[in-house]
């Protein structure tokens, strides 16, 4: 069976690419996995029938012969585990691929969605103007001890893997801010992933979705 | 060669087990792996040497043969992968039993973390009080979906596993507080998971560190 998985009828990152349907289909391409996707209202996340597959009434899901699963961190690994293309054979490089999945969405991302959090639920309050610099500083620190591992490497450990898909998706988060300015070395890092033929096969049919959804396609 | 790890020389937690060592700690009790542990200061952490296993000079770090990983989550998952106790044989139980992991680590601990990173940060702030139960108002919104997914299942998702090991450690973070005690059904969940063999030794092991490094053992 082709795996389906759910992404946002209308997402509202206008189709930008940063919902977290987008590691998913960027998983499947680099592997060369083909998926179906049933797209979801907000109303139908919130739902029981969806709940039962994401408690959290949240997209991604992934759905293949019974299985279900949620976590777009666990269903690229999954994804990665079953086809190659995303980890390394060697036993240990797959470690520590699979520690900057985990690096990229527990030290990563949380310190970067901070910002958005706070801009859809603080933007109205009198305290918005001086706590945004206080979370730009704790990203700009983040993105300093990133900077300097990286380096001059193309990619995090040898070659581009699941790790570095998901610590790419991450730093798209900031791509209408100038927070990666700083870092050239990140800049560039996130526009190899990019440039990426999987990535731009990804990024079109999750954006075919944002044309249609908005009337544009 | 037994796997090191490295932990909080001091740690800020005071011994309660709070510090990211925990679960690591915990997967080895869980899976009966001996395990030695190497005490870092904060000086230390953030010196090259140690940043050069983590990037961002933080605990705790994995060494064996060679291998270095970083990431409690990346290393809970390395020792559940290499021996049985934490993770179905089954390859569909096992990929769920996985995305419980991701799901502690990223649906949960970001917003139970921001109650802490606030504390912090901004106690000071004249904006904290009003702050505070918005956050509080988040983490009671997330842990209601968890509590109704759980319901009165034992664990999340069949037999105790490496999900049920990050998302107790997640949730203890709350054990200073009284949010979890609007759902019954998790602070049973979590009081299970502390009740476990394998997590008492991993707690007294930590313990041990902080009784010797306030001179109290």
């Amino acid at each position: 069976m082709t795996p389906i998985i759910t992404a946002f009828e209308a997402s509202p990152d206008e189709g930008q690419g940063l919902a977290r349907d987008m590691p998913v289909r960027w998983a499947f391409e680099e592997v060369g996995q083909a998926y179906d996707v049933r797209l979801v209202s907000f109303a139908a996340m919130k739902e029981a029938a969806h709940r039962a597959r994401q408690p959290f009434g949240q997209i991604p899901t992934y759905e293949e012969d019974g299985l279900v699963l949620f976590e777009s961190g666990a269903i690229v690994l999954h994804i990665a585990n079953r086809r190659p293309g995303l980890l390394p054979e060697n036993a240990d490089a797959r470690a520590r691929a699979i520690a900057w999945m985990f690096s990229a969405l527990s030290s990563v991302e949380p310190v970067v969605v901070e910002r958005e959090i706070a801009f859809f639920t603080e933007r109205d309050k009198p305290w918005y103007a001086e706590r945004v610099p206080m979370i730009e500083a704790r990203i700009r620190a983040r993105l300093g001890e990133l900077s300097r591992y990286l380096g001059d490497a193309e990619w995090l450990d040898g070659a581009f893997g699941a790790g570095d898909l998901m610590m790419v998706t991450v730093l798209r988060r900031l791509s209408d801010t100038d927070l990666l300015e700083a870092f050239s070395n990140l800049a560039a890092y996130v526009a190899r992933g990019e440039a990426r033929p999987a990535f731009r096969r990804a990024f079109e049919a999750q954006h075919r979705v944002f044309l249609a959804a908005s009337g544009k396609a």
